[in-house]
């Protein structure tokens, strides 16, 4: 049995894997090392990558290849490689490479100007640049819009999360915004009520990276294989097999630094263990970005906000700091479980945090749709922060609409991943929960591996072998099902007073 | 007028220089950032960028472009443009992309292997992935060789200093082996009788990059387009608009490091300042690796080794490790132009220092002239060193033919730019000094304007607007002339007793 379609398409896309090495590393050193003055010739170059990639996805050839291989003797894997690369050819081919060469310099150039902008809280600066990257992505929405037959931001949902429509979004978040506020409202009256210690810093920067680096090594993460470095936005790039985290220190605050680390360490787990024979075809990639977020949340949010995980940690800290009151594990606990309104969302709790995804779900749809102008957004950020969280933040970019890197850099349709990241998290615990009754006892005893490994089997081992609708019915037995999200958040801050 | 050919060439340069970006910077974070792990597919992904610059370096229609440009009215620097442009390609279309392919492969493997072999005294394990390098070096240096009508040898010199051929070098090289051994003995006779106090450590790695980044500052060193890292082999990479250096840290020795950055330093702001108006093309990179050499040294000897910059930097060590006697500006002087035959060519003192380069010299010549095999060269190491610096290396492959990256990394043809380099430097010294006879007050002051300014309009500005002869004579009156480095030398250590 020969395959030469097939064949020719994966040596294809392996050639395609070492160029995305490539650029994801470069962007790592874009956001970790690059000095300020090396941002034009970094854009020039990475604007040629790019324009590379696109003509490597678009050759020709493949076209015939791609029909050819569908009546080839292709075994269940090789067939589910073959439909992700159907898939990505598609994409490619609907956007011209100059589109693509346009996206690459107004994104570069956008979130490079982001930088000093935010800090200096300077809407009016960051406009223009923001008006030319929606204006490409408007037009990046329509094109795959007008190949799929849906409307654009659907095509932009279906980039991070293939086969998920804005209906399907907003099925899950309309009842979440409904019952939302009020549970926010009840968790934090129930914990106006319980008293904790604050941890006295300064926390110096040394000895909290090497704190992340030993809770790294708890979560399993391999060094031999990634590393942990600092950038201004935190993030998980390089390869999978060379992993790069990111994280940000602040001496006042450890927490924060550590929490996100566990954040990208799931993440970083994901990648380091997608499967290793079929490195470098579209079948051994992540899934998608919802199941990429169920994994940096089921890492922060269901393990890292479990008790067993604020006992197992009580140590590390005294060894980090020197013994403090605050480390006990019960007010550790509390203090990793605090419910608080805030503005910035890479800092909420799992709580508030759904409230700032909805937030930028509904802007940035109406963005795409051609609903708002680029101009709109900061009265329409005042607008839901108020509606949502309570807050008001007008005159307030910087922790406001400026607050984060997905926009400047063209990033539309991916924020919706992190709540359904979150629901899906809640999902695998309590299949896991089902499956292993004794996973609380485990966990209050700080072994872990049990997680890990039900990762492994059903989620990382899996690459992109199946729909996400299929992966989730193989590893929980349902389809996302939002009723554990809501079950878990009432269980871990609502719990019937003992 | 109109020169489209010319035109077509210039944008096909600049394309090659923002893929050279992404080598230069892939090839920074493999030295500087990389996990072990994450070897295979570096190797695999730079293999797949040299195989990528290759196909433009020798892509079809540039042929008739080259001619087409000969007759197109070209001013003075397009026209030194064109020059470059041609030995671009007749270099690159010397190579198939299979060998170009297979050098890649090979060099990243051996290198990557050298790193654990070399601290574990490997010879035998370091032997066959040598065996692999040396013998595409010489399918290389012989293809090379066939088209330029030369040596095999002569060839790769050529890589690196065009126009520099075995008998250039061996004129320069036979009478400084002749006279530099004596030299040696005396200068270590003389300065046996000097007391010089030893800096006591140990000296932190903080306050020591501390110390580098305050004296690269000093330099000149544009922090904005650049950084200073840390990895096993100091090297300067990156692209001109974003310069990457790196040193090494000894807590028991700060001036390895400092004197490591000097000399990076000196390659970093030739890089930094190469012409501006011709970014991308052949005519705005650095003239030859003599030339880059001759920017170092002249960074770390002529400047490094002057008694001004002693005294400049005293008050410096005094703040960074706290006030010691061995700080004193004529104690640190002497301490920085202590001379002793030693092992490592990077540690090595300036007086030394050529012996080294000869002797590898001499067996990279033989290496790749298919006098000598790879195994022979822990004897050919040994021989060398007892003749040249009167030491025993026998058994010592870490501190004797494994010491350097070059070999292992497939780089024969180099090493006489170091001594190249020396000597050009110690010429544009004596050039300095006779324009601008008050320029030793101005160092012993700590000013240092004059040698950057002076090498700004002779050198960076220039780039490679002229050969290297050319760019000698304009900048100094005269071709290379080895006189000014014998004469450097016995008036900086055997001046005659006041």
């Amino acid at each position: 049995l020969t395959t030469p379609a097939y064949d020719a398409l994966a040596a294809a896309h392996l050639q395609q894997h070492r160029f995305e090495h490539v650029l994801n590393m470069l962007h790592w050193d874009q956001a970790v090392n690059m000095p300020a003055a090396g941002s034009e010739a970094r854009a020039a170059a990475l604007t040629e990558l790019e324009a590379h990639l696109h003509r490597l996805r678009t050759d020709p050839p493949r076209s015939s290849q791609l029909s050819a291989a569908l009546t080839e003797p292709l075994d269940d894997e090789q067939a589910a490689n073959l439909r992700e690369m159907r898939r990505i050819r598609q994409l490619a081919t609907a956007l011209p490479e100059a589109l693509v060469a346009r996206r690459s310099l107004a994104s570069s150039r956008c979130e490079h100007a982001w930088r000093t902008q935010r800090p200096a809280n300077d809407w009016a600066g960051f406009l223009p640049n923001f008006e030319e990257v929606l204006e490409i992505a408007r037009e990046e929405a329509q094109r795959l819009a007008d190949i799929g037959g849906v409307s654009p931001y659907d095509a932009m949902l279906d980039l991070y999360e293939p086969g998920m429509r804005t209906a399907d979004v907003r099925q899950v978040f309309e009842p979440l915004r409904a019952w939302l506020p009020g549970l926010i409202r009840e968790v934090v009256e129930r914990q106006s009520q319980e008293p904790t210690i604050a941890p006295r810093g300064p926390f110096p920067v040394s000895a909290q990276r090497r704190l992340c680096e030993r809770v790294m090594a708890l979560l399993g993460f391999d060094f031999s294989a990634g590393r942990l470095d600092v950038s201004t936005h935190p993030f998980t790039g390089g390869s999978p097999e060379d992993v790069r985290l990111t994280t940000r220190f602040d001496e006042d605050d450890f927490l924060s630094s550590l929490m996100g680390t566990v954040h990208e360490a799931g993440h970083g787990r994901y990648e380091q263990n997608l499967p290793r024979h079929w490195l470098g075809q579209p079948v051994a990639a992540a899934r998608s970005m919802a199941i990429h977020e169920s994994q940096s949340l089921a890492f922060e949010m269901q393990l890292g906000g479990h008790p067993g995980f604020a006992a197992r940690l009580a140590p590390l800290l005294a060894e980090a700091f020197g013994p403090q009151e605050a480390f006990e594990p019960g007010n550790l606990h509390r203090l990793m479980t605090r419910v608080r309104p805030s503005l910035i969302r890479v800092e909420a709790d799992e709580v508030t945090y759904p409230a700032h995804v909805i937030l930028r779900f509904e802007i940035e749809r109406a963005l795409i749709e051609g609903e708002a102008k680029a101009a709109d957004v900061p009265e329409l950020w005042n607008l839901g922060m108020r509606d949502l969280l309570g807050l008001d933040t007008r005159g307030n970019y910087r922790d406001g609409p400026m607050q984060d890197v997905h926009w400047p850099s063209g990033l539309f349709g991916y924020f919706p991943c992190y709540s359904l990241g979150a629901m899906y998290a809640a999902q695998w615990f309590a299949a896991l929960r089902h499956a292993q009754p004794d996973l609380d006892e485990k966990l209050a005893k700080g072994d872990f591996s049990t997680v890990f490994q039900w990762m492994d089997d059903k989620i990382w081992s899996q690459g992109s072998r199946w729909t996400t609708r299929e992966l989730a019915l193989r590893a929980s037995g349902e389809v996302l099902n939002p009723a554990h999200f809501e079950a878990h958040l009432r269980q871990r801050y609502l719990p019937a007073l003992r």
